[in-house]
């Protein structure tokens, strides 16, 4: 899919799915075309506008980190436009591309339960960096002992309960299937994505908890896997495997 | 300011800034009336959409946590709307209160800078949290020594490097004062905020450092803290002390 002359740019590191997946998943469900040149074997465009001495590029604010971005032609003075931040970048792209519900109120609900589901891959990632991401984690290997089991016994259970009740909630034009209103939205692939990665990083505690969440494991998981651009995408080499990134295999980490 | 049939209800914990802070300090910026349940006498309204068994009210999703907004009659079929997640609730309210940057352009940058201060105010937060938020600092506090030493040294300057950059490369149109575009945004008031935090709860880590930052200290921050609708706010007994939340007179934290 990706072209030299596209209009979307995924700024993002390469060789990991990482922040940048849940902006890849909302341009593969809507089959629209990008870029994503750390990817194609040439990382130096997604840092350049990081540098710890950017006051911006083309009229946009420095970055702090990638994800970010790029739209040709649609920044300020025609020139082109670099957004930062995965639900700013998703709530962007969503006023081209839909995917955000069924009216304007609904696009509110995807964008706050976007952000819930960015919370929790968050909370993911400070399970092996509980003392900060500038360590390395076995330098921190017995606080991430503490977190990891502190995360898999209060919060696993806690937002697998919000993503249950909000599909209850929405069954009635849902269907089970979505989130918000009667089509797959963001916040479907959003959550889907961090579910993905939990059931890779945790696989014990995430097979032993599925049962009690009927409609998303059930229901909700299979059916957004099996969304058009999504299925096509997970089977395409563009998918990437996870690494050293977000989700990580740390058995020790996992349910004993 | 708070009267008992107004449009928005801020539903958030009482006797503490905490998130609800972003939200309280945008309705003051532009003398928006709200009420403040919790702060009044009486929180469960507060709670009753985040019940563990609560698929939602008036067609609204459940909710994960405060802070939310309720915005009388703007929901589906004319019921109350309510809405979650900070970022997000700011969004909404940008588009009647304005506040958002000179054209629509800034309004994505001032959504991306106040995610980037949210999720400075999140790492504030773990570093008296590392392990978990549901044990108690005490529980924690050889973790937190390590986290937060880490927080000082490497994450408040990346964090405050990116917010002057951002300041010098809208010099043009800011002055300094504005982060995004020529007039206060929820961006300034949300950095603000943070960088509030960081005073209170690691003073002598800031004092040490607000040299390095003179656009953001000697400029940025006293303009925001002088604009009309804040300064008033400000001098007010509805503008909380910190205590138990987010931001924490913890002196073993600070730089020795």
């Amino acid at each position: 899919m990706p072209s030299n002359d596209l209009k979307y740019t995924l700024l993002y590191h390469g060789g990991v799915p990482g922040r940048g997946e849940f902006i890849r998943l909302l341009l593969e469900a809507s089959s629209t075309p990008y870029t994503d040149p750390a990817n194609a074997g040439d990382p130096s465009p997604v840092y350049a506008s990081c540098k710890p001495e950017c006051t911006g590029i083309d009229g946009n604010p420095p970055a702090f980190s990638p994800p970010m971005l790029k739209v040709a032609g649609a920044g300020k003075d025609g020139k082109d436009l670099i957004l930062t931040q995965t639900s700013n970048i998703l709530l962007y792209l969503s006023k081209t591309l839909g995917f955000n519900g069924d009216d304007e109120v609904d696009a509110y609900y995807v964008n706050a339960l976007t952000l819930t589901a960015l919370d929790l891959n968050n909370e993911v990632h400070d399970t092996h960096h509980p003392v900060g991401t500038t360590l390395y984690y076995e330098d921190q290997k017995e606080e991430a002992l503490r977190a990891a089991g502190n995360f898999r016994e209060m919060r696993i259970p806690k937002f697998c309960s919000l993503f249950e009740r909000t599909l209850k909630g929405n069954e009635g034009k849902g269907k089970g299937k979505y989130m918000v209103g009667k089509s797959l939205s963001y916040a479907d692939t959003t959550v889907w994505q961090v579910l993905n990665g939990l059931k890779f990083a945790f696989p014990k505690e995430m097979k032993a908890r599925e049962g009690d969440y009927p409609l998303l494991f059930g229901t909700f998981y299979p059916s957004v896997e099996g969304e058009k651009g999504i299925k096509e995408y997970l089977g395409s080499e563009r998918r990437l495997k996870y690494g050293m990134g977000i989700f990580r295999d740390y058995p020790e980490l996992d349910r004993q």
